[in-house]
């Protein structure tokens, strides 16, 4: 897979555990990282259009590519029954997935889990989007959605599908860890299986006008409830 | 301006203040259009290459276009001095953008203030992120955001910057309504003089190892903080 820009190159030279098999720099960007970075793969300095003709047009590079190896990810079975779980249900949009990660990481989740699998372009509009968080956030691939949900509520995951037509508000809802928090897709939402393995559909009361708000920015709000309310002194289960 | 995508162009439809120049409609479009909407301009019956052949390749468009007038924003001295207003420094993405502003439709706020000028092509790519927003939110255009500042603060305004490195946590800060919060660019954040005008600069905690949000998602965590803040019992100044 190809990783570009600043965040993301440098998060992935950081991780022991990314293959990096050849690392592009600009000058500039090289002089910068050997400064920064305990480089572990030497840096072929070339001219930007080098590092701009592999990838898309709107591609942001800031002189820094990376050919690496994908991560491997944890089975379920492997996933230790604490924490939040941030489920995905065919959410495609690179940026959405990748700003996601991001919030997944900044939140502390032990993993997402999740059916899409992206083209290699895709994947690197993904990875920038992230912005290093590839390299924090364990990431479940599972075939089958319904029977990887099967697999968390067995391991004692308490499981909250996220829906703007859900009964509970999520902020006054009974949560407790291990938690794991489903999403779906913008307009079709969860799908009839996903929404039949969830305990409760919880929705994010909005006070405006627009009842729904972008996937990405409803996850960060959904993971930050969460959060904050099993970290909350008092919770039920907040053995997090 | 162009407006494509089912609910941008329909709430534009609904929205009595916005001029609509030319509506182009397949023919599945244009029957729903019909059916759920009271349109005001009879749709032209076109085949979906010939709206896709306006747009940019990647566009989702759901076979609707529509050739609209901008709307009037008002200036910062109409404003009333009351409930949230986002100020927007220097963000221009036009993806982000349009999030943050479904989001600032979604909790209500005052307005939008922002210097950002964009393209026509970044225009109708905000307009679609924004899912219909652009119809509830009024956005003030100011060419100096320093002054806009000092505008808003002789207003009455409490002006809260966003910062990774402030000095208060967001969800522990003194509030009170009337509150402009500011939000600068991902990597660059609040310039200088941006940050000179406020009172207070606060941060968003975040427990995980990546410390900063996609910026959408951190103004729609920094408008949830704020306003069930403000809306909570007993929160001073919770006039709103």
């Amino acid at each position: 897979m190809l990783l570009y820009g600043w965040h993301t190159v440098t998060a992935a030279i950081d991780n022991p555990r990314r293959t990096i098999r050849r690392l592009l720099a600009t000058e500039n960007a090289a002089r910068r990282l050997t400064a920064e970075h305990a480089v572990r793969v030497a840096p072929e300095v070339v001219r930007p259009d080098v590092i701009a003709a592999q990838l898309p047009p709107e591609a942001v590079h800031q002189g820094l590519l990376a050919q690496a190896d994908p991560l491997a990810g944890p089975a379920i079975s492997e996933l230790g029954p604490e924490g939040i779980v941030l489920v995905l249900d065919q959410i495609t949009d690179p940026h959405n997935v990748g700003a996601i990660l991001r919030s997944a990481a900044a939140f502390s989740v032990t993993a997402v889990v999740t059916t899409a699998r992206h083209s290699p372009e895709a994947t690197g509009v993904l990875a920038k989007s992230a912005s290093g968080a590839l390299e924090h956030v364990p990431i479940v691939e599972v075939g089958n959605l319904a029977r990887g949900l099967e697999a968390l509520k067995e391991r004692g995951f308490l499981m909250i599908g996220l829906d703007s037509a859900g009964t509970t508000d999520l902020a006054a809802a009974t949560l407790r860890s291990p938690l794991a928090l489903v999403i779906g897709a913008e307009g079709r939402g969860l799908r009839r299986l996903t929404r039949a393995t969830c305990d409760q559909m919880a929705r994010l009361d909005l006070p405006g006008r627009i009842k729904s708000l972008n996937v990405s920015n409803a996850a960060a709000l959904a993971l930050y409830v969460v959060s904050s309310r099993l970290a909350a002194p008092g919770a039920s289960g907040a053995a997090r």
